[in-house]
């Protein structure tokens, strides 16, 4: 099968000028067939501060309310998505930004009200491989917002992790998927006040025993999860470093 | 060749709900191929006001300053685009909203300054007609909005009706294209006071007879002017009508 790269980059290097652009750079220099998955947290709360929009957390994901939809459709399609496109397209590289919407390629279900209300946000129900697929052997580089919707003619704000791992799942039947997700850290880091202390793959045996020992702890726990969903569902890799590393070459490498 | 038809609608249409439902619904009952292109300039005033960011509009454009890119970004890009295409998914149309940045499709330059600066605003250069050819026959319907980009990384503020009009005359090689602006009359009118007074068909001769009259006037020459030049580069008709009449029974029909 023909190698796919998915890349999620989190709000802060896609929301400064200088990061962003050495994103960008390094992204069109990546080999191969590719996806880019977006967040735009920081800019969204920013928007919503001026605003007087008050941005709520909870585990955390943003408590969506409607007008917070309004903010996070704003920002996250239009503002974050549209720049990254246009720089793209300067480097070469055939963009498309897309949410769940357009063509339909992800379509979510608003999450049940249980402890917590969060609002407009919508669980990935499913995917459109095929048409996704279409589209990247076209040459068409798809930039997904953190968005989708319920086919009921509703927006809805999804976590950019899932959106990710839910693509990669998608695609895996259909390209050999490696899904990078970047964050500050070079890394999984077995101190983390040590940012030199990478470690350099993780299979699930040596996951659960690093959870026992507490080297990892808090929200590094659900992402590792989420990777070995991806890789039970047949992704070929997931690796987790920054996003000056995303050749994959270093980082943490989950298998 | 097969018809095409390329549907303009404003601000005042696509920003309150009702006039919106009603829309989606009459341009989701369109028979052939389709494409809208939406405006969103109440929007973008609204939001730059709430920032704090003042609206200055010269000769019916608006002045685009960085601040005022990025809101028009966010607004047209993001908020009236993506509800847009959420609102036509959930009536089973195939919807994908477009910025000219994605897929490359409207290459623009930053207008010149002469004796207005009109900052970030685009002058359209070229269409990528075969791009979008080929996604209306794959039952693809682009709702387009009205931003550009210049190739070298930057989104340009370009007129819903430029956008329009140089997208009909693009496709117009490659589809038998009705192009129809909406606006808030039933049409061009005879007597300005009589919604009635709609003047049925009016040909190139007639058009100069009508404004040597004073009867056309004002924002309607260059309206027109753009039309006949559109059926100059082989646009079938063109259609000045009310939203509420987008099949194009009834209105003004430019031949």
């Amino acid at each position: 099968m023909e190698k796919l790269t998915i890349i999620k980059v989190g709000g802060k290097i896609v929301e400064e000028e200088a990061t962003l652009h050495q994103l960008l750079d390094d992204f069109a220099a990546l080999s191969g067939y590719k996806v880019l998955v977006h967040g735009g947290g920081r800019s969204a709360t920013r928007l919503a501060t001026r605003l007087g929009i008050e941005s709520r957390m909870v585990n955390g994901r943003r408590i969506t309310d409607a007008e917070t939809l309004n903010v996070v459709t704003m920002v996250y399609g239009g503002l974050v998505n549209k720049n990254i496109v246009a720089g793209l397209q300067a480097r070469g590289i055939n963009a498309l930004g897309l949410t769940g919407a357009d063509v339909n390629v992800i379509r979510s279900q608003k999450r049940p009200v249980q402890e917590v209300d969060y609002g407009f946000v919508g669980d990935v129900k499913q995917v459109n491989a095929p048409l996704l697929a279409d589209l990247i052997r076209k040459g068409i580089v798809p930039v997904m917002a953190p968005l989708t919707h319920d086919g009921e003619g509703h927006l809805l704000n999804t976590n950019a992790d899932t959106i990710a791992g839910e693509t990669a799942k998608a695609l895996a039947g259909l390209f050999d998927v490696t899904l990078v997700y970047c964050f500050e850290k070079r890394g999984v880091l077995r101190d983390e006040n040590d940012d030199e202390s990478v470690i350099p793959t993780i299979r699930r045996e040596e996951f659960r025993q690093l959870v026992a020992e507490g080297v990892i702890q808090g929200g590094m726990i659900p992402k590792l999860e989420n990777s070995f969903q991806a890789l039970d569902a047949g992704v070929a890799e997931v690796i987790i470093t920054q996003a000056s590393a995303i050749d994959g070459a270093s980082g943490t490498h989950i298998r």
